[in-house]
């Protein structure tokens, strides 16, 4: 994906102060005391904001916090929230691989990966967001028995996080090669996979569980 | 695979009386003692041989036994086998639905699944071999900590799988969704395998540790 840099976009987002975050950090641990919803569910690589807004939209109980390492693609996310009048829906600009600064030990309902970034080579497997690294930190700022949800229309990252997954000792379920061909059902699509979907390409998604 | 009916065959393997076995639930608890080797290796479906010949080839101080459904086809491994000069490999035409009649519980350290019947329609799922159904036997039959190696063409089938094992509390490793560019090494191919792959196809493939 281009990601054209945006100057404006600091400025811009000042107006959207109630939907992101500026210190994410302060929040550790009240979360939900914060912003309310009985359960808290995370986006990591939220993106446009497709897939948060939809499942925000279907949960209004649940508080969905969304990071993104892009402040211009985040924008964009905002905006959807703004326009759809969500009320659950908290977005940050940040690193995933500090997260657990973000939220205390067994804070996190659930943890969303869609359409990560595969780090093609080798030598940077350590930055798939599903390498066992990461998966030390989601089991830290999960709660026992947390889910992880996992898209992808990249094989071999499936492939790649499947294994970490099962070396990680998580339970996996519903695992499918062909989500939309699947029995799965109340799929939210993100901006990418409706793209990349249409053109009748296969998408692939499991759900791991931190069980302890 | 066309199978044609051999009439002859049945008196054809009374030649191979020493490589194939004719009660094989008299040797229940009994493999090892009665024919060496240091660990019971089991292949479910082992058509014309080629696998398990390679397999007994490579790793002489194991036992190999091999069940098939199929008499006819039996026939090319025993005469493989034979051919070979193996003496760590023993047949049995046998339905795998009653493994545990002929394997008392613990004394198998090994299961081959390759290339199953895939039974594509769902109403036909519990004739997979993967079905948690079998699953539940092979437990019955493995040592704590053995382990299945299964490898498929089919996708779906091995999509099914992943599950089965999952869902099962299976501990799964070394999964790949394509064996021959798979950093796997010593992979021994069935006739099935080195005809399909030759076309390009892939193959799937993983382990399934029965730890307890």
């Amino acid at each position: 994906m281009r990601l054209r840099k945006k100057p404006w976009v600091s400025e811009a987002l000042l107006e959207y102060r109630d939907i992101v975050v500026t210190d994410g950090t302060a929040n550790l641990g009240q979360w939900l005391r914060r912003y309310g919803g009985e359960e808290l569910h995370v986006e990591i690589g939220t993106g446009r904001g497709k897939f948060i807004n939809g499942m925000a939209e279907k949960n209004p109980h649940k508080l969905f916090v969304g990071i993104e390492a892009s402040q211009d693609v985040l924008y964009d996310a905002a905006r959807k929230a703004r326009n759809n009048g969500l009320k659950n829906i908290q977005l940050i600009v940040f690193n995933a691989s500090a997260i657990e600064t973000l939220f205390a030990p067994g804070e996190v309902d659930q943890i969303y990966l869609n359409f990560s970034d595969p780090w093609h080579k080798r030598r940077h497997a350590k930055r798939r967001l599903t390498h066992e690294g990461f998966l030390a930190k989601y089991q830290q700022i999960l709660k026992p028995g947390g889910q992880l949800w996992f898209k992808t229309d990249n094989e071999k990252l499936f492939e790649f996080s499947l294994n970490q997954f099962a070396a990680f000792g998580l339970r996996l379920s519903n695992i499918t090669f062909d989500l939309h061909n699947s029995d799965f059902e109340g799929n939210i699509m993100t901006e990418y996979e409706a793209r990349f979907s249409a053109k009748g390409q296969k998408i692939f998604r499991c759900e791991a569980c931190f069980g302890r």
